[in-house]
């Protein structure tokens, strides 16, 4: 059924502006357009051009709006079909109208993602490329744009597709013996076979890592603040709001203000996560709720340990924190109200020695603003410091993430059977492993996963 | 200052879409944009077409995202200048971004309406025509679009372009004859003029009168239900409101949710306004209350009284309704709960009797659905009888109505002293009443009416 007909949808955001832009994809698209238009035949114009003229109700000669149609025809558009954008005024009602019509002269409204669907079908893109579209609209931050943009480009599918032709030349081998098998002639050399797969794996694994922190930058990165009631956790998140949230408000529709404590450094987004006030106690019941804070903290990816100059020996409460944190490598203990001590520098490096676990200390006063820009450049660096510097390296989807896992689990088994385990047994699992590969660029996809991806798509793109 | 820059602005509705598209438009739009353009330099293509490419951030040459631009050349553009369309995917972040881009390389954001208000000053539409571009895109019924666009078509401007004329031709008399004053010539004919002038200014104040229901067409047509409490106001409500919704909720993004009891019948917005219910009572006090209900009742463009069968005496309650709305000509009887009526027809007929005011009588239920296609006909009916058939000598802009009046309170001070004021103070008459026709159209306007014009637009329009 896909493909066969003509879609249209709206493809700018919904609601009122100076225009919209409907889109109309598929063989009859120009025919259609052209049968409520009004101006220069549209069957006749060359592609990428275009046009003034009036959309009208064929039945009626009533006109609907002055518009711009530009033609894109098939196969350079978008699609990869005949495709006519067709820029109206944007009030609701002409879109509404637009689309009325449009589906009384034989196109169909387009369900979600269904423009991209058909740019992957007709192999405009492949599947990676088409999930970094959804991506790049979703993204509202620098970090997530950038790595949308990277997949889009096809960087990271140009990895995926190396590492699965690997895999293939080492098929090949193992069927070449599968084919001679009753010679028993042994073409693959298994020390070979086991060192490349072992390296594949390696790398397999080593992109399937970056998922964590990827994925971390698409959704905001998780911060969580420990400290005392009243070493001015709040404060500090109202001080830290303020200079920024500036920057990501210049847009009206940015819907981040209902989240609350989301935050934009440096083009990242982290999401400050709400914990208890941590302190030293001796009630067993207090001790449980702190200890579930910590637990809860120790998820996320940046723990900011917030104390006061008052707070002269930590050593005992950092008892505590060290069972749940120690080995958490973004510890970053900031002393706050410093501008209310003579000498902070002093308590700093006091408290510093107590609370081993930090690696960075700094003074801070959420009151002031001392110290804030040393403690966003540290939380930005933190944020990234695990991700290697080409962000087309970065796994940012879970489907991505699960097909890496997977595939190399399968080279696992591979490798493990490597001397006990029948060719045709060894070519099963590298068969599953490129299966798994192919999944992501899409060169293998079932129609339920497609289905999948594409339902995530808003209308019209 | 106007004029002399570059302008751009994201013109389509603001949040997150499928695409999204940037206007530039001015002497450096095409430079502009060619600066952060990889891809066919912008500058060499020919007017109208559209290309891929990329745009990127040129101090850096960081991509921002895969682009169309389709560019065109002066003067044959909306805005008569060199205008860029950049369409984008339609993330906030990637909007944000490339109007940050276009401001550094040169451009600066646009005013509300400043696209629109170029295309008046570089006579690609005259003032009429610019404002309907307003109402086309704040327009949210069948009706009130098709008035915006006759408007935006020209129609309305020609009529007035047409008496404008006229009076120009009178003035030239009329002048000719101050030329010659001396000699104590009469070159106009005064029975004439008197004549033209008086044709005229009947023309102007029919064209005025059309203002009231067409204001209400874009606005929403007041619409009064009066009754006794229970005679089923919210019922019919309702019952009007699940017909229609489903027809303008297609769209998400259309606000009339949040608009209680505005309902669309038959293309037309139709405001019902809430009154208090409406009985026969000896109490002053009450009297008082259902006084002022129907003073506002009177104020609606159409009356719906609703009764019910066992309402068999309207004879004491007319007299009160009488005296308030006798000459309200739009006054509609509806018989409602007609289903519990073994007889309706006999009922309707005497109620009608008492209320001889009302010159529709009809017979309904809100709970069946009876006889609701037939009010809905009466109501849509009523809100178009006192209109023109022909759309463009609608006025629907309180400014033109503003210009219409003045003019033809010029023209009265003219005929009014014909034969009596000199022929300098009779075209000083007739130069002022052309003058507020010039204003209609902007062939003479001042900077302070463009400014109130276009800063009803909204951004990147």
């Amino acid at each position: 059924m896909y493909n066969s007909d003509t879609i249209c949808a709206i493809s700018t955001p919904s609601g009122r502006g100076g225009i919209a832009v409907a889109r109309v994809s598929g063989a009859d698209a120009i025919d259609i357009v052209d049968r409520m238009w009004r101006g220069h035949a549209l069957t006749e114009v060359t592609s990428h051009t275009a046009h003034l003229g009036t959309i009208v109700d064929p039945a009626t000669n009533a006109p609907l709006d002055q518009a711009v149609a530009t033609v894109f025809r098939a196969p350079r558009s978008f699609t990869g079909e005949n495709i006519v954008e067709i820029s109206v005024h944007g009030s609701t009602y002409i879109q509404q109208q637009l689309i009325t019509l449009l589906c009384q002269a034989g196109a169909r409204v387009a369900e979600p993602g269904e423009f991209t669907r058909r740019a992957f079908v007709n192999q405009r893109l492949d599947l990676a490329e088409a999930e970094a579209v959804a991506d790049i609209i979703a993204s509202s931050s620098r970090a997530a744009h950038r790595l949308a943009i990277s997949q889009l480009q096809g960087h990271f599918s140009a990895h995926i597709d190396n590492l699965r032709n690997q895999l293939i030349d080492l098929a090949a081998l193992l069927e070449l013996e599968l084919d001679f098998s009753e010679e028993d002639v042994e073409f693959a050399d298994r020390n070979r076979l086991l060192n490349l797969a072992t390296s594949i794996r390696a790398t397999l694994l080593q992109l399937a890592n970056t998922f964590h922190s990827g994925h971390a930058i698409t959704q905001g990165i998780p911060v969580a603040i420990i400290g005392r009631p009243n070493s001015g956790k709040s404060s500090l998140l109202n001080a830290l709001l303020c200079a920024d949230r500036a920057i990501v408000s210049d847009i009206p529709g940015t819907t981040r203000d209902t989240v609350e404590d989301t935050i934009d450094i440096d083009g990242i987004t982290f999401r400050f996560i709400d914990t208890a006030g941590i302190h030293h106690t001796s009630d067993p019941i207090e001790q449980l709720g702190i200890e579930r804070a910590l637990q809860r903290a120790a998820n996320a990816a940046i723990i900011i340990w917030l104390t006061t100059p008052d707070e002269t020996d930590l050593q005992a409460l950092h008892t505590t924190i060290a069972q749940h944190l120690s080995t958490h490598t973004h510890l970053v203990l900031a002393l706050n109200k410093a501008d209310l001590a003579t000498e902070a520098a002093p308590i700093l490096d006091m408290q510093s020695k107590a609370v081993t676990t930090a690696k960075h200390h700094l003074a801070i006063s959420a009151k002031t603003g001392m110290g804030l820009d040393h403690l966003r450049q540290t939380i930005a660096q933190l944020a990234t410091a695990d991700l290697p510097a080409d962000e087309s390296m970065i796994v940012t989807n879970a489907r991505h993430h699960q097909a890496l896992l997977a595939a190399a689990e399968s080279l696992t088994a591979l490798i493990d059977g490597m001397q006990t385990l029948t060719p045709d047994l060894l070519a099963f699992h590298l068969r599953a492993a490129i299966d798994q590969m192919s999944a992501i660029t899409g060169a293998i996809t079932s129609d339920t996963i497609l289905h999948t991806i594409f339902a995530r798509f808003c209308i019209g793109k």
